[in-house]
């Protein structure tokens, strides 16, 4: 795993490498790692396993994490760190009556992401059923290009920005219908663009597809989709999909309205 | 806002000051300060100027902060710290299956949280209405002696445990119901231990009521609560109440068999 740095210039003298590494250490905690001796978070981070141990025990008397053993684990505190995010967006405050009305309405699963480097990251979500092999709640990470949300926040990049993302990304298929050609990308994109939403089927997942539409600030900008997830089966049905689209695009517009209203507008 | 140091000894030369700094600027961003400049940043964290700049330029380079005219906000790269907790531990795999029949049944909101410090740590929540005036999420954080799971997990501590959590705690009124006195705290707490559950009207917030339960590891020590929150009136409905406590309880001893059988038991 490597540290991923933005394009923001920055004097190396005010870089704060051990900022960088601690928190590199707090990502290398994963599913497939629970817990991490110093020689493992070493090999995961490729960081010597004196500053490993340092970093550890500082993030162990500051309490994001606890040892047992030698085994290193996180504790709920580290909650606290993107709680601080959520908390400074007023995201529920805001998106949560109108994503529940959405639901109580469909019945079917909505989240809200935004685009975070070459993945969307969903700051929230009701579930409803549980259909996907991957678990998503809040701080989930998905592939951009395969998901509705991420085509939705791609297509209302500048173009300078798209570029960068083409540059950055790697388009690996996921099922048969993932879109992993870069002019079929930007062909979806200005359709998305022109009918202000997209269906997408099964890209990501067999038998999963989703429906997106972007959410904007008080000047208009896209800043961050909304989606209604569920089996492709469902979802295709053409009745639904009449029925889905407006709901979905009233929510989106009721939310940006409040965005607008809020003070917190542009720095979602 | 102070650093918090929990008991563990460490060497001064293995603490790395700059990443507690950098963490403690994290958490300085809230509701009241989504945006915060460099001296602000400094007046909350007791930082000087020169260390916070280096700090929001060093997490800016890293995507966690963007800036805008000198105003600094969280970007939603700080949720993949909060999202490493909760995909190493795998409590969405584990506990939501189980909370998600809950509420099926129960049609009110359910929540897990673990103790931290003084406070509970919401670590999942499945909600139905919005009924209270705080909007809870993952990582929401609330003083544990006023909340049905913070008095479970309070009960649950050691004798030891127990006498640093009342040295650091400091106990004040919410309601008029609120227990701020230590012996009956105590007294509340060997009740629990008996009964196995306790019901919490109206301590933390008038018109709220909640029960809650121990989820226990392989080993039988609790480390975790969850609970049934819902409108006062509903919940102290005799019959109701007879309703959701076996099902509080049979959802308890479902989860924490179920983190028995995974191998992340220990570590929640």
């Amino acid at each position: 795993m490597s540290i991923e740095y933005s394009d923001n210039s920055i004097k190396n003298e005010d870089f704060i490498q051990s900022l960088a590494r601690g928190l590199s250490v707090i990502q290398a905690f994963s599913n497939e790692h629970p817990t991490l001796s110093v020689s493992e978070a070493s090999k995961i981070t490729n960081l010597s396993r004196p500053a490993i141990r340092r970093i550890l025990l500082t993030l162990e008397k500051l309490g994001y994490v606890k040892s047992k053993k030698g085994h290193f684990s996180l504790t709920a505190r580290v909650l606290s760190l993107g709680y601080a995010y959520i908390s400074s967006k007023n995201i529920w405050e805001i998106a949560h009556p109108h994503m529940k009305s959405l639901v109580d309405i469909t019945g079917e699963s909505t989240s809200i992401s935004v685009l975070d480097g070459t993945e969307i990251v969903y700051v929230a979500r009701i579930p409803t059923k549980r259909i996907m092999t991957i678990t998503l709640g809040i701080g989930s990470r998905l592939p951009a290009y395969a998901t509705s949300m991420g085509q939705v926040l791609l297509a209302h990049l500048s173009t300078l920005e798209l570029e960068h993302y083409f540059s950055d990304v790697s388009l690996e298929s996921f099922t048969r219908k993932t879109i992993v050609d870069k002019s079929d990308l930007i062909e979806k994109f200005n359709q998305i663009r022109e009918s202000g939403w997209v269906l997408v089927e099964q890209q990501l997942e067999e038998g999963l597809s989703s429906i997106a539409a972007p959410i904007r600030n008080a000047e208009g900008k896209v800043i961050a989709a909304i989606n209604i997830s569920a089996h492709a089966s469902r979802i295709r049905d053409k009745v639904k999909k009449e029925r889905f689209i407006p709901l979905l695009l009233k929510t989106a517009e009721q939310i940006s309205i409040d965005i607008s209203k809020s003070n917190q507008i542009s720095y979602l």
